[in-house]
This record gives structure tokens, sequence and C-alpha cells, in this order.
């Protein structure tokens, strides 16, 4: 099965690389976009089957290698 | 609102980074990982509070900057 961890940086963390890509669409007449955050998506494919062990696998790889915790925090979703 | 827009690299187009994550995984002894993909998460805060109007821009600004369509697929979500 898959999983999909989504990495952002936490919030009051600093974030050059979505400041500038706000700046970016401003620039190009987007005018509306305010605050911009980027992070990062895995999508793992699993050998489990069970849903909570596949769950709980990702997220001590999350912990492991996927994320900084010190400035980032994770979200494990699964699919199919 | 807030417009999450995913970017994740086409079907069969080559993922250097997926690769390297998923051998650094499998070193690190979750034998589990098979394929990975990595992506970008791209968090827009939007002064529209139309949900519909939102969607429309953050798909144009995901064509015409976020996303590089040769390579890249886009989705855009919408949050409250």
């Amino acid at each position: 099965m898959k999983a999909i961890v989504t990495v952002m940086l936490k919030d009051g963390v600093l974030d050059p690389q979505g400041k500038a890509i706000g700046q970016a669409l401003n620039n190009l007449g987007y005018a509306q976009v305010g605050e911009v955050r980027a992070g990062k998506i895995i999508e793992l494919t699993l050998s489990e089957t069970d849903p909570a062990a596949a769950k709980t696998a990702a997220e001590a790889m999350a912990r492991d290698l996927l994320a900084n915790l010190v400035i980032e925090s994770f979200k494990v979703e699964l699919t199919a």
C-alpha cells in the first residue's frame, strides 16, 4: 500500500523558498497571493498490507529520515 | 482562503530524489519500502473568498509558475 508523507516547515520558521514563490507570483500579476509556504511530499510504496502497520512504519521513517523535527512537522496519509 | 498545490513528477519521468530517499530508507533497515516518488507542496494564502475563483486562480498559478507541465502534474485542494 501507499503512504503519503507531507513535510512542512513549522509555523514561525522562516521559509525563504515560500517567500520567493510568493514574490514571483506577485510579480506575475497574482496580487491576491499573501503568505506562501513550501513543503515536500514523499510517496512511499510499502509492502505492508495492514493499514495500521503501514502508518506506523511511515511515521517511523518520517522521524528517522524524511523530516527534520527541529524545524519541520509531518503528516502521514494512506492510499490503496 | 488557502489553496494547497501538490506538484509531482509524471509517471514514467525518472525521479532521482525519490530513488535516493528509497535507497537511504532501505539502508536504514526499512526493507518494506519499494518505489518512492518525491514532490512539492505549495500552500497559498489567497484573498479570494469564493472557492471556485480561488481554485481557478491557483490552477492558473500552477500552470504559469509552480509546475513544469512537461514533466510534472499538479493538483489543487482548497482549505478554509
